[in-house]
């Protein structure tokens, strides 16, 4: 058995609790001096940072499970290894990962490096009654990777990570599921193309973990969630290989990838996929517009998706969210829209200056641009939209330091039409400052949009919180922020629920959306779902408690 | 029991053999033209017109089945009503049809009047072991709502014909199953709202059988098939009511919606759905440009989508499709492209200029415009693209006045990449050609594109063909049409199987295309569908032969 893994890279090392590689975490003074922002900002006392715990100390228990001579090579029984697997990125999973405490390890740690390898992997589960968890990038923030109870192996998919054949006609490109971000951007790189999807996880998370969840891109409109971006998928299932035809389009029957994006896991393991790529966009302006009011900017936004503009990036501030992204001072009290348009080559001042017109309409008033910018581009933007796209891709290490100075910080995505848009974000952001500062004594929180549509719009929230008003007498510290935000995470998911909105727009469901997403499918769907899987899987080998079936304790947080 | 139902409308009455409302049916000088027309145009003996057997006279069995009492006032068992529920739009069905054969008639055409009405259709079906098929407009060209050999009620959702609701902020509509093209824009209207989808059928088709088959809208780009415009289904299943949140996005588990788009009617009964809507267009720009070749117009079309452009109309037509519509003369040798631009409100001159620009760096000629237009329009348009769009929606009725001159016409329709667009073009052509003349003694072979996409397009085929070249002896001649169809058909579609191709970009797949189709989807996706209906439809009374299980003898026609 193999040891290794994505821990021993020796440039930047994945951390084992936490968001991506602990060189970007925040350290030392950096760490003391969000500590005394967070003291003043809620003028409470902030405890000492912890640190995260060794994990060569965290007990762990023996496989109970071993896999066949063929299989032996691609299998780890590293401590650590299993360590990593079991959790993902849920902020109750870190918190408490943070203390050592892991309610659920996977046995092994399973690398394929084929698709046949993967095929073998599965047959071994179901003859073995072995539960099997695909895994991408382990970035879930959701518990959609969390082990259950029986015993498991967590799929690896590190291995499946090349771009493998390029149709530069068509704009297609077949690529491996355990792909990340960067990898897939450095190989289209050479053939001047680009996905150009940019999930806040993209650097760690992988293409098939995003065909599994329907990843919402970077792009505020336009095609730019995964599902718009496929144009085939092949996936694993323990009954045998399930490949779709490489097409623009089709009317034959049902979508078969539409039935894989969203399955987080229960119907296949996505091993590759076509994928429609574009050349490097050479044609971009962008621009800022404040308003008095987060409604008047919500108004504009509408105005304009609806005359058919397609801003790449479209994305609504409130003053609070734009201070926190550096795009705004700190005392600000205007809404902050930032604006994007990007094409391959063509001229795009026409339609920013119609944006711009359209956001004066509502009251808007320029603040930056529009500016004009043709020729390649690294990626990076500048002004505030380049200030809110570093804050954006740092954000999840500002949440880890955050759980080990004792508070809380979560994020909540939904989407909603318009009628009901300015209501919604009103319940949702007074929902969660209520019970946060009663459970924690004080919140932050930010409101944003990310994603707009001709009928409705993808409110965002993110929710800091200092510590805990009331941890209670003898309850461990990690467990005592995962109840807080379990509290916080309920109410306000409840709100979404009640407002007939989506329980997520672009986080999937996991285990920690499941309650709500109960109610939210349509109940001969789920039948149809579980029998679908049934069919597919009748030894339920693949990622049970998500979607269907019985709920399990929420992979041993509760 | 009824006897009424929409063939007793007074001023169009609906052909019960063939499309339509005979009103618009071409006869006496006009049929004769066309006949004389096509003897010119092959050099061949054309025999006069057949007239359609009168269905009064049309020996119909009793109903095999009687519904209770609570359902007998929404049942009707007259023999005509029933005819023409025996059949749907296919040329094999309209062929035989004409001389009185029809080898699968409904025991009874069932209307309901509410979703709950529906509901307790489908128990009585279940209960008493009765097939079920739903019916729109019946104007499945692909046997799509033929009726299987078992007893058997045309469900006909013709009473479910309003627009229950309007959401004006987010433009939606919740638009009942059962209303076509015509009572859905007329209502909308009201409010200033279009949905703008105007498949061929558009005049007799409805939304239910829409959703139920994946139209392709008339727009060429951008958000067109209905999939792009579904917000929220709802369907009665023998399992109970299937109905989705309304929501601009989401990604909460694979889409619920996408489950029942293209189900072709085995999953449930599409009841109702919430449907974008927008403002009626007020800024158009339109224009034709012609090509040498019709490579020389797909690279054109092929660089303007991958720049980001999106016109509601970019057809290519090649020249005898040009001829054929009446956008160009008889002996023109150009390929041609209609080009239209529209949006509610915004300026669209730069669009269609680039557009033009980008045409003529592939060697295009403009011959008409760009023109620009703004206000309200009916929705008719004028010049090159007017013609073309009259042809498109008579187009149908040329086919059934050639199955009366004893020809044959067929069209076909197919979807691939850019990489080989013009070389599966160019098969398509030339099969059609060889196998129709072989079959029929000469051909007509007309090519067009209906959609382009940034990776690739969706070709289209017009076959006409004058006659048999070898009746045989004793074949009724409605027979010998329909296996001469049977011929071209399997040549093309095995051509467009081979290519790698889709079966169907819009037309769906019926009894017509499941040979295809089986092969064309994924074995472990076609198991999970089929577990699917079975937990929901135990019974399998829901379109029993379409899509999955067992193959029927595709409607009695082979």
């Amino acid at each position: 058995m193999r040891g290794s893994g994505p821990l021993s890279s020796p440039s930047s090392t994945r951390s084992w609790w936490g968001w991506g590689t602990t060189d970007q975490a925040l350290e030392g003074d950096a760490l003391a001096g969000l500590g005394a922002l967070l003291a003043e900002r809620f003028d409470v006392e902030v405890a000492a940072p912890v640190d995260p715990v060794d994990p060569s100390t965290i007990d762990v228990p023996a496989p109970r499970v071993s896999p066949p001579g063929a299989l032996r090579d691609l299998a780890s029984d590293d401590p650590v290894d299993r360590l990593r697997h079991g959790h993902g990125a849920a902020f109750r999973e870190i918190v408490r990962a943070l203390h050592g405490d892991v309610p659920r390890i996977p046995d092994l740690v399973v690398r394929p490096g084929t698709a046949a390898d993967v095929a073998r992997v599965l047959d071994w589960c179901a003859d073995a009654g072995v539960a099997c968890v695909p895994w991408g990038g382990g970035t879930s923030v959701v518990g959609g990777v969390t082990p259950p109870p029986q015993p498991c192996v967590s799929l690896d998919l590190d291995q499946l990570d090349r771009v493998r054949e390029i149709d530069a006609v068509s704009g297609h490109a077949l690529i491996e599921g355990g792909a990340t971000g960067p990898a897939i951007e450095r190989q289209l790189g050479d053939h001047g193309l680009t996905l150009r999807h940019f999930p806040q996880s993209w650097e760690f998370s992988t293409l098939g973990g995003w065909i599994a969840t329907r990843a919402g891109g970077h792009f505020a409109t336009g095609p730019t969630h995964i599902d718009d971006l496929v144009a085939a998928v092949t996936a694993e299932t323990p009954a045998g290989r399930w490949a779709s035809r490489r097409l623009p389009a089709s009317g034959a029957g049902p979508s078969p990838d539409r039935w894989l994006l969203g399955s987080e896991g229960t119907l296949g393991v996505i091993t590759e996929a076509w994928l429609r790529v574009q050349p490097r966009p050479r044609s971009r302006v962008q621009a800022s517009v404040r308003f008095a009011t987060f409604d008047a900017g919500l108004a504009a936004v509408r105005a304009l998706v609806r005359d058919g503009l397609r801003p790449a990036n479209c994305r609504l501030l409130d003053p609070v969210e734009a201070a926190l992204a550096g795009a705004a001072p700190q005392d600000a009290t205007s809404t902050l829209l930032l604006l994007g348009f990007e094409a391959p080559e063509r001229d795009l001042t026409a339609e920013a200056d119609l944006a711009i017109k359209l956001a004066r309409d509502h009251g808007g008033e320029v603040v930056d641009g529009p500016t004009v910018r043709r020729g390649d581009a690294t990626g990076a933007s500048e002004g505030d939209a380049g200030a809110w796209r570093q804050a954006f891709l740092q954000a999840p290490y500002l949440r880890d330091a955050i759980a080990r100075l004792g508070g809380l910080a979560e994020t909540f995505e939904t989407a909603t039409t318009w009628d009901r848009a300015g209501e919604l974000v009103a319940t949702l952001r007074d929902t969660a400052t209520r019970v946060a500062t009663e459970v924690c004594g004080g919140a932050l929180v930010a409101v944003r949009t990310t994603h707009a549509y001709p009928d409705g719009v993808a409110p965002y929230l993110t929710v800091i919180a200092p510590g805990l008003r009331d941890a209670g007498q003898g309850v461990p510290r990690g467990r005592a922020q995962a109840a807080a935000w379990d509290e916080v995470k309920t109410a306000v998911s409840e709100a979404i629920d009640a407002a007939g909105a989506t329980i997520t727009h672009h986080h999937a469901v996991g285990r920690d959306h499941r309650r709500w997403y109960d109610r939210q499918r349509p109940e001969p769907f789920a039948r149809a779902l579980e029998a679908a899987r049934t069919e597919l899987d009748p030894a339920r080998i693949l990622n049970p408690g998500i979607l269907t079936g019985p709920r399990s304790d929420e992979g041993g947080m509760t």
